[in-house]
């Protein structure tokens, strides 16, 4: 029942379909007969399908609303993507997170904030109250473009569309790219979200494992042989969980195997303003050919005032924007507007300098606290908030997740982020959210 | 060529799929073998097919990004919902659009989003910078609540989810109710964005005709009985290109209808706030049973702000959130305390009447003025920015848009708003946008 179930709200089998006759999928399940004949008998009384008497058995007529959570393997809820995205969501502010993606609003902009609001507050009325051009603030995407150009990602202004989130830009490139049924490559681990919303797009996902300087060369190679998939979502400055950095053998590496294939690549870079210095980026190797970079603000400047853009070659501008437009309108002309104030404001360097060093120093001594635990970093990153560690003894993550949220602390257990589930012995720590009741909980469930 | 490359931009060819073969599609076309043979090998040439001899032409492998120009019926530009969007987005805020669905800027509630700046700016540090919970800010949702019941919608604050407009509040109904090739149900004329947004769902779109008291009834019955489609997608209480308001008795009918056929209804209500007393909402007689409704700020307090609502009936919430979750990450938190503040803001209040007084003013004279030309409205509105009127002596207004954009005015042809292309005599215009300068174009054009 479970089965039939799920393959409905998944939609694999869609309103209408014939369902395997029972005999079939006591065959293929290794079930008896008449235990498929109850299920079926008790799925048509809950009217999830129908009996045509000399026919067979139908999807029912009224197909189920998606459920993300129905699609895909069935995971434990502790480490389930969506539901470790909402339990650190739905957390108080005040709480330490060490399981969440996010530095405490403390460490944030606050007063480059409060001054691109004041002044906000006097802008001319527009600005205020009417909506912003398809590709969004003309100023803010000719600054992304210098930004980019620090980075070595070449995109002019007009290569850049504005977008309501990082999330949401790779949300809008994924509808543009894929159609139900693709195959989409992800790295193992990967930031647990990605999962979520390919989910939401109705794709198969596959993975590769992530090696300490970029994906395995070899596994990719193998994997784009046998799946041939059609895009492949990365991050490669700070890479989202491990921390690891690409190198620049491997970015050329999997660019020629991108190139072989026709892959094309999303490189997530929301946390390139945590770099001391610029690691490789694909979008930069590439040139933008085949590789479309995406950014955000919400993990330096403000998680409240939400604006990302997309950065992407010309020729694929145009059916971008219709889609922009078709699914959100307007752009958030008050939050570019802002995010353009704060960019500009010398106060925002100098304060993101601050929070590198910060991290830098956290990173240290959460490092160290947590080797006492038996606790091991799996690389010492070069810059943001992550550590990627393997617990002592071969400790299950998932289990010590689900001690830790009893006693009110949200954890990210490795499998969260593995599509292969080869992690379970792995957590995220975040060293941004760590205090000292974080690691006194830590000792007593370990 | 021109089919076969629609076909598999708009996927309903996708990659590797087999196409007809040369003489069946030759037949079918009615066209002649030799026509066809040449199309496919210059479709080959161009490496958007590919030969197997002996078994056929099939799609190439690398499927084209969606384009949303390329799905469904091929039309003028001046017609194509997306493109009046664009043009209306595109076009210099100085500009008065009478084409566009939005108040100049001026008319909206400045001073209050002046002083809601100010107060954001002295605001605690996690409004400023930190995300918001899944379902967004509870104050926002409470008043939305309270508002929503004096429309006689009864929906509790747990009961409505934020989003970060009312278009992508639309979008994600669409995704969590919709899957490809689904079949829905729009009125004839209805908002033009409507159909882009439905494009971008691969799903099929149905029209019934809209009369001055909601939806002809009789055509919906049969309509409904002939396409079953999923969902209706509408607006109630100032109906969008019209201006007409629902009856009571239509809503009960259309109601017992979408019972009988097991319709979902999303009920779009974005012009609220323009209503000097409510009109009936299908989600106050339905009680949000198969209807759910959807709201936005973008009209009578900024469209810079974005913020829009979905209320919904409780069994939807938890795979809503999921998907909200996955596609979205967070909310726009700065934008709900800013929507927050305006509408505890007095001032608003007095703003949003003069806004109705000032706007039934316009509607007078634009109708007076509109009638010394010949161009007639279809009824008078009882409230908004809309007045949908024919063109004298049956006009096209396809081509009265093209010539007064060649003048820099940009107009909202019938047919950008009819599924059924029925309207090319109609025009509609926002009475908010009419200069001296908009109507001397249109009396030298005309």
């Amino acid at each position: 029942m479970a089965t039939i179930r799920g393959r409905i709200a998944a939609r694999s089998l869609v309103a209408g379909a014939r369902l395997p006759s029972v005999r079939a999928l006591a065959k293929s399940s290794d079930v008896s007969v008449s235990t498929v004949a109850e299920a079926y008998s008790r799925l048509v009384a809950e009217g999830a399908i129908v009996s045509r008497p000399g026919s067979g058995f139908y999807v029912g007529r009224e197909p189920a609303p998606m459920q993300l959570s129905a699609v895909g393997p069935k995971l434990d809820r502790a480490i389930d993507p969506l539901w470790v995205s909402r339990q650190s969501l739905e957390t108080d502010d005040a709480v330490p997170k060490p399981g969440c993606g996010w530095l405490p609003a403390s460490w944030m902009a606050e007063q480059s904030l409060r001054k691109a609001l004041r002044t906000a507050s006097r802008a001319g009325v527009d600005s205020l109250a009417n909506y912003t051009s398809p590709l969004g603030l003309p100023p803010l995407r000719q600054l992304i473009s210098r930004r980019l150009g620090e980075r070595g990602v070449e995109a002019a202004p007009d290569q850049i569309v504005l977008t309501e989130s990082g999330t949401q830009a790779i949300d809008l490139v994924c509808r543009f790219l894929l159609e139900p049924g693709d195959t989409v490559l992800v790295d193992d681990p990967c930031y647990f979200n990605f999962q979520a919303l390919l989910r939401a797009h109705r794709v198969r996902i596959v993975s590769v494992p992530y090696a300490p300087a970029g994906p395995d060369v070899e596994a990719l190679a193998t994997t784009l042989a046998a799946e041939r998939p059609r895009l492949y979502i990365t991050n490669s400055a700070v890479h989202n969980p491990t921390g690891a950095t690409l190198s620049p053998v491997t970015a050329h590496r999997v660019l020629k195997l991108a190139d072989q294939h026709g892959l094309v690549i999303i490189e997530d870079d929301i946390f390139a303003d945590f770099e001391h210095s610029p690691a490789p980026r694909l979008a930069g190797f590439d040139g933008l050919d085949r590789v479309i970079e995406i950014g955000s603000f919400s993990k330096t400047l403000s998680a409240s005032v939400r604006c990302g853009f997309i950065a992407v070659k010309r020729d694929w501008l145009e059916p971008l924007i219709e889609l922009k437009i078709a699914t959100m309108f307007g752009g958030a002309r008050l939050n570019e507007e802002l995010v353009l104030s704060v960019l500009g404001d010398g106060r925002f360097h100098r304060h993101a300098e601050a929070v590198r060093t910060r991290l830098e120093r956290a990173r240290r001594s959460t490092g160290e606290r947590l080797g006492e635990l038996g606790i091991t970093p799996w690389l010492e990153p070069r810059a943001g908030m992550f550590l990627w560690c393997t617990l002592p003894d071969g400790s299950d993550s998932a289990e010590l997740a689900r001690a830790a949220l009893a006693e009110g602390m949200v954890l990210a257990p490795g499998n969260a982020f593995s599509a292969a589930q080869t992690a379970g012995n792995f957590m995220r720590f975040n060293v941004a959210q760590m205090d000292e009741g974080s690691f006194a909980v830590l000792r007593r469930l370990l």
